[in-house]
Order: structure tokens, then C-alpha cells, then sequence
């Protein structure tokens, strides 16, 4: 049957993953002040969760994550930041695994499919307008709101909080995080943006520029941006050397 | 054979891991402006290695973490952060492997034990003077200065390197990361010496405070130190309640 096409091919061995081990993942949509989690639906079980994927044998465990990712998405270039491990023996969530097994006709308990898996979570934060959401045969997906995120299956409403405690605190010392989704050249106002909406609050304009180009991450163009009605501002970029070797290094 | 305990009790399966995955533990130890990193030798093995351990199916991860932390140095309360997940497939160095397993008597290239190894990597940072290693049996422990590390065992050098590039970042917005280092009330000069270790350079003292004092993290006491032939100077201390908050969520 088409709709339990993932777990029968696990089942059946066509597959081979490590077995007891998964990656979810947590991606942080943003675009013009709006933070947004991309979440997923198995077509044959009522509750969204996040994307997950298990690993190949011959897999390195980031390679699986940006599989999982680009399946979904079609990027290939999504920076995924492996951020915590959830490894407690309470998760999943035994009744509900269980329930998604039966449901997608698997009842044997002794398969490692249906016992416990510790997971590795990654985050990525992109542009959700520059992400094409893949139409996947027996799953839906689609962009949420922090605000109306649903319950979600097992423990995945807490890794998303996790992950989103683990970008405020990142942000603070590696503002890099979220170079995706700024231009080549910006106005600071915009970096500016994305913290605030990110770290849900107002800051202050002079403070956020000193802290910014202390971090040495960000660096203060010889350009100005002009735009109509605006008054004219200089314009700001990543140091790229830099940022790419800290980024290498997490 | 004794020398052989450790990895015969897993071939036997009187202990009931979880396959394929393990926890490896950077614990480094602060005193009087030294920086040392705890190393573990099997006896029937020639190379140094991080003390490791693997995770039973009835255990959660963290506390797998602690359980091999508690056997070698008898510590219950060692803080553990988690910081890594070590997943490439080249890893363990199958050749090295293959040679422990040889020597611990284990030929069975098919059993889990001898195949791909997926580590989370844990560091903790403590007073090496209040560590007592345990003797065990099949291993020997010891401190190693930094640069006194040989070659070892595997990936193990660079999973110190990441642990130790972890810590040096954290500083920055967790001091509290090195609370187990000092005393309830300190002169502020103690900590410092903590970072200027930890991050191999000088510090200047005012931006220090300055710096230090702005994460909410450390406060100012309203108590004088006194020490004789030193100027008297104020005593610090760790917002306790603010650091256990974050370090829960961590």
C-alpha cells in the first residue's frame, strides 16, 4: 500500500539504517518579521510532527539530515546545525509509536522500529519564501506560526522550543547563524529584524550596532543604501572568512 | 580473562547496550591556572583514548554519560554538558578498531560491537584536585596537560579540540559553565584567571567586569576581601537561580 510506503520499506530491510537512531529536524522559516517551523503529516496518522528520517549505514549522520531536508524541500544547501540529542528511554512517546505503527500495519513490537530511538536535532533557519515545499506521496507538509503550533507527536513540541532557546542564546555570539537570509550587502535595520522577531522583543538601535560589529562577524561597508522616503544608511556585511570558519567548526 | 572484562561482558550480552552508539567524555580539569583533560588506557591496548562508554536500553543518555563519569572518578555530581554528535561513517578508525578488538580476544567482525560507532560527545569542567580517579581494573587513568596530549586512540584528539572550541565560545555567554570551579563568594580576579587559562590570552580586568557583570550571570556582593599584603577588593558571586535556569536548559 502507497500510504505506508516509509515504514514498509524500513520494515522489509530494503533499506539499510542504523538501527535505534534518528535525525529531526527543525527548520525556522523567517521572512519580513515573521518566524514560521516547517512541520509534517504522515497521511495514514492525525498528528503533525517534525521531519525526521532515520540514518544509512554508509551514512555520515549530517549527510542523513540534509537527505531528510532536501527530500522535503529540494535544497541542497540548507545549513543544518546539529543543536541536542533527545536520548531520554521515555521517547518516544510509547503509546502514540505505537499507535503510528499499528496504524501503518506493523504490529510485530520486537522489530527495532517500534522500541526506543534516541534522535539527533538539527535546525536550520532559511528564507520561507525560497523554500518549495516537496509533495510527497504519503506526507503533507507546511509551515507553521510559533503561535499556532499544534500538539505535535511524542516530544517533538519541546525540541522545538529547545531549538529555539539554543538560536537566542547562539545569536548573541554567532550572528552568522542566520546569513541565509540577508542579501550580499543590508542595512544593519534589517539584521536588526531578524533578532528581534527571533528573540521576540524590541532592541535598542545604537546598542544592537556596537554589540554587532564587536563580534567582528559583521563589518561596516565604505557604501550607503538610498532608498526613496528613507533616510540614507550605510550598508552592512558578513565577514565571510570569518563566519565560514566559525561555522565549519560547530 | 580479566583484561578482558569490559568488552567480553557485551559479547556475552549479560549487558544490554543499545547497538552502535556510544558516549565519550572530554573532562577537563581547572587548578591554580592549569588546564588538564582526563585520558583512559586499557591495559591490553597501547593508545590513550577519552574514557567512553556505551548506553543500555533502559537508560537515558545523560545518565550513561554520568554512570562512566562516576566509575572512573566516583563523582556524582560532575556537570556534563553534551555538546557533539560524532557521526561520520570513517569513524571509529576501523584499522585501530580492529586491532582493540583483536587484542581483547573479539574476531567476530558481524557483532555490533566491532562495526560503526556513532558518539556523543560530553564535556565537563572540574577541579582536578577534588577528582580521585578510580583504579579499575582493565584501564588506567590519568591528567594530561594539554600540550602533553599524545596521539590518540581514533578521532579522540579532535573530539577534544571541538570540546575545548565548545567551552571557549560558551564562555562568552555562559560563565557559569565554570561555576563548580569556585567558591561561593570569589574576588573577581579568580574567575578571570579561569578564562584567561581556558582561552590561552590575557584579559583586561575592566572589560572583564564590565563584560562579565552585563550576562545577568555574576553579581556584585556588598563584601570587601581582605588578604594580607593585597588591596582589599569586592567579592562576587554566581546568580545561582539564573544559572541552574539555564543550565537546565541547556
Amino acid at each position: 500500500m502507497k500510504k505506508k510506503n516509509v515504514i514498509n520499506n524500513v520494515v522489509n530491510g530494503d533499506l539499510n539504517y542504523q538501527q535505534g537512531i534518528s535525525v529531526d529536524c527543525v527548520v525556522f522559516g523567517f521572512h519580513d518579521r515573521m518566524l514560521k517551523v516547517l512541520l509534517s503529516k504522515f497521511k495514514f496518522y492525525h498528528k503533525w510532527m517534525l521531519p525526521v528520517g532515520f540514518i544509512m549505514k554508509d551514512e555520515d549522520v549530517d549527510a542523513a539530515a540534509c537527505r531528510v531536508m532536501k527530500k522535503r524541500t529540494g535544497l541542497n544547501d540548507i545549513y543544518l546545525h546539529q543543536f541536542h540529542v533527545f536520548g531520554n528511554t521515555v521517547r518516544p512517546n510509547v503509546k502514540e509509536h505505537s499507535d503510528v505503527m499499528r496504524r501503518a500495519g506493523l504490529v510485530d513490537g520486537q522489530h527495532w522500529i517500534s522500541q526506543r530511538f534516541i534522535s539527533i536535532g538539527y535546525y536550520a533557519l532559511v528564507d520561507y519564501l525560497k523554500v518549495n515545499i516537496r509533495n510527497l506521496a504519503d506526507e503533507d507538509l507546511r509551515w507553521f506560526s510559533l503561535n499556532e503550533i499544534p500538539m505535535l507527536y511524542s516530544d517533538h513540541n519541546s525540541i522545538i522550543e529547545k531549538a529555539l532557546s539554543t538560536i537566542r542564546t547562539q545569536l548573541r555570539v554567532m550572528p552568522m547563524i542566520c546569513y541565509k537570509l540577508l542579501p550580499e550587502k543590508f542595512p544593519l535595520s534589517e539584521l536588526r529584524n531578524i533578532y528581534e522577531t527571533i528573540l521576540g522583543k524590541e532592541l535598542d538601535r545604537r546598542n544592537f550596532q556596537r554589540k554587532i560589529l564587536s563580534t567582528g562577524y559583521v563589518i561596516q561597508l565604505d557604501e550607503i543604501y538610498k532608498k526613496p522616503g528613507l533616510k540614507p544608511t550605510s550598508l552592512f556585511s558578513f565577514n565571510r572568512e570569518k563566519c565560514d570558519e566559525a561555522l565549519s567548526m560547530t
